[in-house]
């Protein structure tokens, strides 16, 4: 899977704007940034009367928009994704990939913390927990940066989350759970893979598969 | 692939108004539909000022949002993707993918044609077009609909694409472009890969495999 990062921290505690000047900052240096935003309450992104939302409103179950330089999908849930589901379909071309939320899953953190809001964090004690981003005092051995400091963070997204990853070649999601493989597996099934599509015609210079097995 | 039909039609000629009919019927009849429209001029999905909004405008390439109910998915592109692309990755566990626009491409089609804007069909002798939905008298072999039957219409795609349609268990995109396969070389790829993967740890229920391989 892609590296993965999420900045935690109470709603109002500042994430969205440091979030935005670390994104500006990481694209700066060249990466290719992908945002997964957590909303437990529900979000409107569509305009009330576009055709998309009027299709969306008759029961389409997912609406697609293609355009020359963007697309978006809007899609319903019976159920809310994992992360890391949408991650593994929706963003995994990215270099990074920033979660906003998702505290209690096991992606590294960076707590945001802003004492004109609070001063207690949310993460302390999380194994996952990496650094704080604030203006607090806090007793604590990780990394504190100060919670304007985007580009520290961002310098230590690249030194710790980006650079430290090693991009696996193969990833595998079983009945929409990722599965984790040991290296030998995963070589196993890639080179056998890669040898049976890369003789199927027009198919010898096959450097991205995507294959997708439905049992009926 | 799941089966997919074209409305196509000028700009102006009604296709949103009937498509959101013709939705609502099909969904009706208990189909799940996925929609993709065709913006070549581009589309505002988001609201200004918005979190999400502030995130890809802070540069970066993708920003996903998910909520228990649904999830959305804002992605830039260097360069257009094909319809198939995006039917693949986003809209394949609909039962049926309507598209609106994309009339160049090999998708059956059924074109609107409305007398007080054009009487002249833009898809005259394509192949691929199955039938007019109108209320302009046009002398042609195929299945005439008047433009506000979306009963008949919703009736006629159940029974020419989603009823007709042979739903395969596997498919394959390499290099961004979905590849067809011939039925022996389609169930030896299914059979190799489901034997490796239903033989690992917690995989031996598997019933919906993906898998992604990107060479370094």
């Amino acid at each position: 899977m892609v590296p993965v990062i999420s900045i935690v921290g109470k709603s109002g505690s500042g994430k969205t704007t440091l979030l935005e000047k670390v994104i500006k900052e990481l694209v700066k240096k060249g990466y290719s940034v992908g945002i997964l935003k957590h909303d437990a309450h529900g979000f409107e992104i569509d305009h009330e009367g576009k055709d998309s939302w009027r299709h969306k409103k008759a029961g389409a179950m997912t609406v697609a928009l293609s355009s020359p330089e963007k697309f978006a999908v809007i899609k319903d849930v019976k159920k809310e994704w994992v992360p890391e589901r949408i991650i593994y379909s929706y963003l995994s071309d990215a270099d990074v990939v920033i979660t906003e939320g998702f505290k209690t899953y096991w992606f590294p953190k960076i707590e945001v913390l802003r004492k004109a809001h609070s001063t207690k964090p949310v993460c302390a004690g999380h194994k996952e927990l990496l650094a704080y981003a604030t203006d607090v005092k806090i007793k604590t051995k990780l990394p504190l940066f100060d919670i304007n400091d985007y580009k520290g963070i961002a310098r230590f997204i690249e030194k710790e989350i980006i650079k430290k990853h090693d991009k696996k070649e193969i990833s595998l999601m079983v009945n929409g759970k990722p599965i984790v493989l040991k290296p030998f597996i995963e070589n196993f099934i890639k080179d056998s893979v890669l040898g049976m599509i890369g003789s199927l015609k027009d198919c010898s210079d096959a450097n991205e598969i995507e294959l997708r097995i439905r049992k009926k």
